[in-house]
């Protein structure tokens, strides 16, 4: 299963979920990571981000797809996707 | 086509996408934008942020999908999605 996730959570937040999902997924820019998981993974990456964020006032968006999505970068790409991650 | 754009782009600009993104696609929350589109709409929509963003500095993601992708939601829904938009 591959995901990317964006999210927009509280500036008090914001560096806890970016360290917390760096430690599973690929940083693509701000607010947003993706990457390939098995459902383990994607559970213990829900559980995670449930124990960071404030459920009442931040927002975690989670894209589920079959294969790695295309994708078309315009300007500069922050962080360039490995082919094989 | 339906696609999801992700973007990081200088504050002096990001008013500026959000309001032309606007007009083509469906808010998520901050710098994401989901939708629809034809072949011709996608290629508006690039042609257009082409001429807001600064490509040096600025970054567009943008995900192409053959249908609406399963999404999950943590915490709150900035702008629910309609079933049909």
């Amino acid at each position: 299963m591959y995901i990317v996730i964006v999210y927009d959570v509280n500036v008090r937040r914001v560096n806890n979920v970016k360290k917390f999902l760096r430690q599973h997924l690929h940083w693509v820019q701000n607010s947003v990571f993706e990457g390939e998981v098995t459902r383990a993974e994607f559970e213990r990456i829900k559980a995670g981000l449930r124990e960071i964020i404030d459920e009442d006032e931040d927002s975690v968006v989670i894209y589920r797809l079959r294969s790695r999505p295309f994708r078309e970068i315009l300007g500069t790409e922050k962080n360039p996707l490995e082919d094989v991650i």
